[in-house]
């Protein structure tokens, strides 16, 4: 077999993918474009593409060099967005600080990641001031200051950003360097165990840029984003890139505007008074937003929002269709890019009803350009897109990440058989839509069936007198796993469990689920609380180990 | 310096950019979507998959292998869209032969490609079976028929394609291999010399249609291509991949339509019984277009059409927008992936009238996604985007052709300095618009500047009683060039050389030439005819070796 390559002109550039190509266009065709920062300050994409020089020639001067780890504490701003692009640029690595851990995790991802500098905003200096006696690394630090006077801090501080900037020259030279060389990296928080990190190269950023934008730019109308959108991010920069869109953004050369921290008012006063017509956020924020206008106004028709970071709920979803948001789910993990899916309705594509489009909107969405998008069973194979058959999303794209920072054991199991694996279950319809129904871990695997914890818990706690429920998988010699119920009454009612079992067989009868969801009587056991995380979800680990 | 790489887990997928991966999504989303064949054949995504791997079989059976290069010789065809795919996907390299070259050119680069297998239409069976005693490389060959009865011919067929796959089994295993293989090939014939092979590999291909997708799906409105788009190319499939538009069809889903031969009135009939959105074509094509349905039938509005090739003539634009035919050029060589700007225009743009929007239509375009898109001197310098400063374009893209086929000298030069070399000369204003006004072959470099020998032809044919003139430049000891006009009169009517001269300088003095493009007197010839190339173009070579 011969290798059929193509041997270049010596001379011939190589193109590596470099974060750096995405301001090629951007400053060439939209160098007037404006990027603002909560309003009050205002510049446009060469001035941006300017102060990107000069802050890589100031971190230069602190010693950052190809290879340093840079890491950032701030809410949105302009200054984040430089360092989006200016630090991996030098080769150095991006490190987006999730400020919400707690301290002790802010110091165990520092540390894990070696950040040599630290660029922080006053908000975050009572925490580098707890955890600085425990740092490993010796890293500076640089203040990021509103202009407010220096704040009394125990922190020793090699500069504030704007007068590092001021007196820093602007022609520092951007290399070119391999296209797989790490440029951002950030933590992914799970139940169990430390914080593990993740880490993208440049061919991933610019790859994921593209492949979203292929997506996010082709419906004909609705669903969309365009050049002529303005962008506001609502989901924070130190979340998973926010999302890679503010890399489209720039791309694309769209006015962006950049709320620093989220206070619902301002936020609606910044998509007004700045026209904002491009968003995405959590649904938690959704719902602090329609709340904060929920006189009407001011009027958010015309404002198109991706909801991600967890399911978005029907009635939020109705809610916003009423005030005329162009609404709609988007899906992927830290790991994965992140986007992987969209909630766009496909083209021609016409909802009999406002009930079947917010399905659609509220739904795991559909595959975005070169994911190649899974639903298997445990044996890695393909389960039929007949919307009801389970099994975890498994992923191959160009833009995944390939290891998590120093942990090979989990990184195994993240790509075990050669596809990322989601450990989320869901089913596909014949049209594409996926919808994600439970935790591969919360599952249960009975008679050959995936029933899902989360539906039949919904379904229980449907029966009169049910507060809470929750529904675990246990050992069972012949069905492999039975599920388990939890139930907590309402005070002073009685419910039993043959009433619970009645109203699930309803739903069997109805073939909202299997007969085996169902589970036996003596597995429906009422309890008086149900344990849950410090984050107020379910400890099914919890139950599980309780069972046990 | 540490080189800061991502170590991939052992089970990570690499996902290099391979052809293939333009088909994830367009299965996984678009499965039933359609392909027609002249409206006369139609079969879904599904069925096209299938048969890919139906061809790959084929031609496996028949010895193809990763590396082997399959040359096909057809009209737009769905075959030909198969071979786009099949052939890559398996590691072989499409060779897709201009059929409009001479036999003796059709011969050289058929020996020049190394062809194991010629699928040819009959059509282009006079041609092989004039060549076929010289081809060297002992190629086999497959019949391209549309259920004609077996053509007499000497060509000895190892069958034919439709007989071929219906025996071929589908489920051929299309393996990873490494991102720059050679996926397609094609000669461009200059002016002097034998055709040159040019090559594009996997990735190049995945970026070009990433990259032309993003910026021919973004813009609000007009002058884009959207996911209910139906397509039909009118530029050749042999010609530059059909400026890779194919591959954005394919991938985006879109209702795709092959009109095979290019006969106006069939294509007229195609596009409005297949509701056809999208296409693109040279401008020659546009005019027979628009001359067949002169009378207002068919209606002609709402279709939107790149036109390349060559300028789109200002007269011609109007004449389409009139038709209400949403009408722009784009650029590209075949060296170039081809496309490299679009004449879309930029966001809130509203040109102030016709004829400034006619302006915009016409021009070279302003660069696409992730291109670095330059106008310099020849020492390479960038020069002010001001509409005025000539100079060559120059460009920096991840889909440029790395290398002509064998010709290490051509490569370099193509590549000099790091940059492609278009040879096109060019203005770029500050809106980013970019207009071609010359070849560099042909542009006259006299007192430091760089004049168009076709501005001032255009302007020498004002004069009354000019029938027709070209401009060379000859060597000056003290201005190192000077114009040359050669002039021919209409019979019968005086014109001298202080007439011309007068005219000229008084675009001089409107400022729309510059000094140094007026002629001296005696370096205006009056001569009887101009000598023409065999396709009709001026042949200004010769006109430099008289005057030599």
């Amino acid at each position: 077999m011969q290798d059929n390559l193509i041997t270049p002109a010596k001379s011939a550039y190589a193109y590596p993918l470099l974060v750096k190509q995405l301001l090629t266009n951007a400053l060439s065709l939209y160098g007037d474009q404006e990027i603002s920062y909560r309003g009050e300050m205002r510049y446009t994409f060469r001035d941006f593409r300017h102060r990107i020089g000069k802050l890589a020639s100031a971190l230069a001067a602190l010693d950052i060099r190809h290879g340093s780890t840079v890491a950032v504490m701030d809410w949105d701003s302009h200054r984040y967005l430089e360092c989006y692009f200016g630090v991996p640029m030098m080769g150095a690595t991006l490190f987006t600080v999730n400020v919400r851990l707690s301290p002790q995790q802010i110091l165990y991802t520092l540390n894990d990641a070696g950040a040599a500098i630290v660029l922080v905003h006053p908000d975050f200096l009572p925490v580098i001031e707890q955890i600085r006696p425990q740092l490993t690394g010796n890293p500076r630090f640089v203040l990021l200051a509103d202009g407010q006077d220096a704040p009394k801090t125990s922190v020793p501080f090699a500069g504030e950003y704007e007068a590092l900037l001021a007196q820093a020259p602007a022609d520092f030279e951007f290399a070119d360097f391999d296209e797989n060389t790490k440029a951002a990296t950030f933590y992914t928080t799970g139940t169990t165990g430390d914080p593990k990190g993740v880490c993208y190269s440049h061919r991933e950023i610019v790859l994921h840029t593209l492949a979203s934008a292929t997506s996010l730019c082709s419906p004909r109308e609705g669903q969309r984003m365009h050049r002529e959108d303005v962008y506001m991010p609502i989901t924070p920069m130190f979340h998973v890139l926010a999302w890679g869109i503010p890399y489209i953004a720039v791309m694309l050369g769209l006015r962006t505007v950049l709320p620093g921290r989220y206070v619902p008012d301002q936020l609606l006063k910044l998509r007004e008074t700045e026209k904002v017509t491009f968003s995405h956020c959590v649904p938690t924020i959704l719902q602090m937003l329609l709340q904060a206008s929920a006189d009407g106004k001011p009027d958010l028709s015309g404002w198109k929002i991706i909801i991600g970071g967890s399911a978005l709920p029907p009635a939020l979803c109705e809610a916003a269709l009423a005030r005329g948001i162009d609404i709609f789910a988007g899906y992927g993990m830290s790991e994965t890019g992140p986007i992987v899916s969209l909630a766009q309705l496909p083209p021609g594509c016409t909802p009999k009803d406002r009930a079947e489009e917010v399905r659609m909107r509220c739904s795991t969405g559909r595959p975005v350009t070169l994911v190649d998008y899974r639903i298997v069973s445990e044996d890695m194979q393909d389960l039929p897109r007949d919307g009801k058959s389970r099994g975890e999303i498994v992923l191959r794209a160009p833009f995944l990440t390939k290891a998590y920072f120093g942990k090979p054991a989990a990184s195994e199991d993240l790509w075990a058989g050669g596809y990322l694996h989601t450990q989320d279950v869901a089913v596909m319809g014949p049209d594409g839509f996926v919808q994600i129904v439970d935790r591969i871990k919360d599952v249960i695997k009975t008679g050959g069936e995936w029933v899902s914890s989360i539906e039949v818990e919904n379904l229980i706690t449907e029966v009169p007198g049910v507060l809470e429920c929750a529904v675990i998988g246990v050992p069972d010699a012949r069905w492999g796993e039975r599920p388990m119920a939890f139930v907590v009454r309402k005070p002073g009612v009685e419910v039993n469990a043959e009433q619970v079992r009645g109203h699930l067989l309803g739903h069997v009868e109805s073939q909202r689920i299997s007969k085996y969801a169902v589970p036996e009587a003596d597995r429906i056991t009422f309890v008086e609380a149900i344990p849950k995380t410090s984050v107020g979800k379910i400890n099914k680990k919890q139950l599980r180990e309780d069972v046990a």
